[in-house]
């Protein structure tokens, strides 16, 4: 076997013994909701917590309960998580008055979690200038909220806000917040480097002096910001120096320039020996797998492009352009990969040729069932039409079954089950009866079925819905197969294909067993995108419950539109 | 004077009498071309060529002479130059002939430069898989083409391809590649982690064996890619280390997930006294104050939206949007900026959001320039409504002319130019005279303006569009000042807000002066939502060109719908 790159597996990598416990606490909820243009409905919190404890998170910090709507709707329903510990995000008490009699500490404290992160300013000068109290009352804020915190048996830890620059300020009074933390009951002391801008070396020197001082690493944590383009590497640097708890967020959300990126740490903690011989962490190699996956729903929940430029997970990350890295990557892989794509949920992307296509074409026939014969022609045909219509702003990726619709109606073996002669829909704001400002939304659907011609009309909220209303109020003998169906999600995006905005939209239906399934519709104009979704859809359900063909089919080429 | 804890001033800096100077390289246009998606024209090169050396960056790599017609062209006429030297790229020589009968190395020698970069391998590993040539034949690969480069009157440097990886797998090889370049007249030896994959601990210690061993760091590069999202940090390490030369792209542009970005090292360099102390670089502090917009003018060229959130120059990089940070900045900037927003050309930005407190609120005001008391009770309202609306789906986060509008509604400073009694919009899908499918839309709007009523039909590619067609075709005398405003973009988002599902549309408006405002609307109905923003955003444009206020003005306090 020819000796591989990749790793550092030629170098003599020891394992340890005993691996040290490495804790990850993910505050995307948090930190990362202050991301300008980021603004996480409840249902978007839940979903985050979700992906994040299965992902193999420790710490899942919400929010900040009482803050504002919102966060007082998460927290008023906690998410059921396996793993993680749910985390509350508050401040420490105010200066004047008891733990006991502060009503935002009393908030943090009456959610139902596992755990509180209290900030603290832990920078003499930020105690002055910004809190305008005494150094003294700052301290007794901590202690007091720490054990507060542990009266009500949830675990307590303290974010030291502006440890950095404080401890390079007054290093006596920046480590008097840490003992003060640690010396009433906090499980944590997490170091914060605030305003991002500290280099990794002085990280590293600062942590290492904090250790050196008689605090013990493994209550320690890092939260870094990435202001210097530097957090990842802060955060590696602390772990270096000895902490134990490291923070980010997913895809490096956060305030400014965003917080430590956890999907780029995960990774390296994980793959990269000089970390993975030493530290044991909660995600698995096997969860390791979803890692692009979580990151590209998050990107979904925020309705923005993912970034094709990210460590480990973009599409471009395993990407190679340059001829001379090709036809090396061809002949070994590890000559120009620093891990395995696959090792994140990533693939190599290769200049694409039409073999490379052909084969990712099969390989997805096959998943959806079809039996095909590789050399059948109608294979590059569908190749064609699916690059043809990705280029026009379809995405398959995400629609599975308007893929196989495709697929089948290319290979002649869709039925035309309905042929929607025409639809109107008319949306319409007036002032009502009693002089209320209404705007209704209403939809008429002419449809043929087995030459029978049915009319029906649908209301809605909007003009989408009621056109799906109407669509499937009456479909004559194919009634029966849809009435289970049901829109589950309704997402829609505005691409620029060439110089013309058109509008996608993908459908996300169901079933009663629960089965789900997603098509796509492109188009100029939203109602017409959404029709299209919408036929696929109901198309997929009949084809899929073996709805009888009817008497009267001829096959069209067409699909969709 | 209050201390200030910016750049650390506080900490006892003394300032080295000599510093050392640092060179800074440039492969935008070699290295960053192989970015998945950028393709640069001749002008483009040229362009980007003169914003570096304005800036003060010491060498410009301009591309491979010979390789394709692009670069043929662009070194063909070689851009003017104050400072930089114009560097080409290329490979060294073949094993199996010399260097003056080699026509690749020929191509690149015959170039117009002042340096020439040939990269070659430095891991016994790659020359045996990817070169499939003999150790010793690589070695005279570099050590000829070194001296050929020489005695052309060109400043010779190599790129040590794969060097860590190399140095890893064979330390002795690798410190060889090295030797064979500087021994035979070689400025530099760059050491390049091609695949990314190396951390900043090891880029640190193997520099730092490097130059243990003999070697000169004052001879020494750092060439860093950012697949561990470290290319920042592992560029710092190697200049803690010892290499005296750094190369980057500009917004870290590059292969797969980009090389280490040099518009996030230099103001590192010239502002953090850990480096600014210590070295002496081409970039002066005036012409940092130009950083933003040599970044911004390469998306430009590339006609990407900028990274708002990119380190220093991002739209966002001294945004704040938690409300204890905007009360602490108020007070002192130094609080939340590690660096002054003015030192590259950036500015401080204050967001409205769901995290907003009263402080954030007073400050936007302030911003939109409306004078208000900060005892005035209706600023409680006004954060109340901001908050109650963010809640239903709203985001004024992005949307500064509907904060705008909302706060002055609220403060009574709006009249109602217009009224909007009805609209009606119809979308068609039907077989037209010639048998094809089309689908048509079309709005009726009727509206009052100073009592009296207009009825528009529009028509367009969607309902929105139509609708903003019929809006905007009559508004009496109002319509001069609209006759400029055009939609630049349209985004919608579905938000699940409590148990229903509601649309958010947000509209980018611009008028012929190329400025530019946000508005937003939010329903269950698209065509509503869309309406919402479209108002608002004439209004906006109503109220900032001071169109008059109608004779039969009744305010209404209800914002948007």
């Amino acid at each position: 076997m020819r000796p591989s790159m990749r790793n550092g597996t030629m170098s003599k990598s020891i394992k340890a013994q005993n691996k040290e416990r490495l804790y990850l606490f993910d505050t995307t909820l948090r930190d990362g909701a202050q991301t300008t243009g980021v603004d996480f409905s409840v249902e978007d919190k839940r979903l985050i917590a979700t992906l994040l404890d299965e992902l193999g998170i420790d710490y899942i910090e919400g929010g900040y309960p009482g803050a504002n709507p919102t966060d007082t709707a998460f927290f008023g329903d906690r998410p059921k998580l396996a793993h993680a510990k749910f985390t509350a995000f508050g401040m420490t008490k105010r200066a004047g008055r008891s733990a006991s009699n502060d009503p935002g500490l009393a908030a943090t404290l009456d959610a139902d979690t596992d755990a509180v992160c209290l900030v603290a300013k832990s920078s003499s000068f930020q105690v002055a200038v910004a809190l305008g109290i005494s150094e003294e009352e700052n301290l007794e804020g901590i202690a007091e909220s720490v054990k507060a915190v542990a009266a009500r048996g949830r675990e307590p830890m303290i974010d030291c806000e502006h440890f950095f620059d404080g401890y390079k300020l007054n290093r006596d009074y920046a480590l008097a917040c840490v003992h003060a933390a640690l010396d009433n009951g906090a499980r944590w002391a997490v170091l914060c480097d605030t305003n991002g801008g500290t280099l990794p070396d002085e990280v590293e020197r600062i942590v290492g002096e904090v250790i050196a001082s008689g605090v013990p690493g493994e209550k320690l944590g890092i939260h870094a910001h990435n202001d210097t383009e530097n957090a990842v590497a802060n955060s590696l640097a602390a772990i270096r120096a000895g902490v134990r708890q490291v923070q980010g967020t997913l895809n490096g959300l956060g305030e400014r320039c965003g917080n430590a990126n956890i999907v780029s740490i995960v990774p390296t903690l994980l793959l990269k020996p000089l970390y993975a011989d030493r530290f044991e962490i909660g995600v698995t190699h096997e969860r390791l797998k979803s890692l692009v996956h979580v990151s590209r729903t998050l990107d979904e929940i925020l309705n923005r492009a993912p970034n094709r430029y990210a460590p480990y997970v973009g599409e471009s990350a395993f990407a190679s352009k340059a001829g001379i890295h090709v036809s090396a990557i061809l002949k070994d892989p590890t000559t120009y990969e620093h891990v395995p794509p696959e090792s994140v949920g990533n693939k190599r992307r290769i200049a694409v040729s039409d073999q490379a296509g052909k084969s990712n074409i099969l390989a997805r026939l096959e998943e959806a069932g079809i039996a095909v014969d590789p050399q059948d022609r109608r294979i590059s045909r569908l190749l064609d039409e699916v690059k043809e219509r990705e280029f026009l702003g379809y995405s398959y990726d995400g629609a599975e079954a308007s893929f196989e619709l495709l697929a089948r109606r290319i290979l002649g073996t869709v039925p035309e089950f309905f042929d929607v002669e025409s639809f109107r829909v008319l949306v319409e704001r007036r002032y009502n009866a009693i002089g209320d400002l209404v705007t209704v939304s209403e939809a008429t659907v002419k449809v043929v079925v087995d030459g029978e011609k049915f009319i029906s009309v649908g209301e809605g909220n909007g003009p989408v819905n009621a056109l799906d209303q109407a669509l499937r109020k009456d479909l004559g003998k194919y009634s029966p197969y849809i009435e289970d169906l049901s829109l589950a999600d309704f997402k829609v995006r505005i691409l620029t294909s060439g110089t013309e905005a058109v509008t996608r939209v993908m459908i996300e239906s169901m079933d009663r067993a629960g089965e789900r399934w997603f098509t796509v519709g492109v188009s100029p104009n939203i109602v017409d995108a959404s029709f299209q979704a919408l036929t696929d859809s109901i198309t997929y359900k009949l084809l899929r419950d073996n709805a009888p063909v009817p008497a009267t089919h001829t096959r069209k080429e067409k699909a969709g539109a």
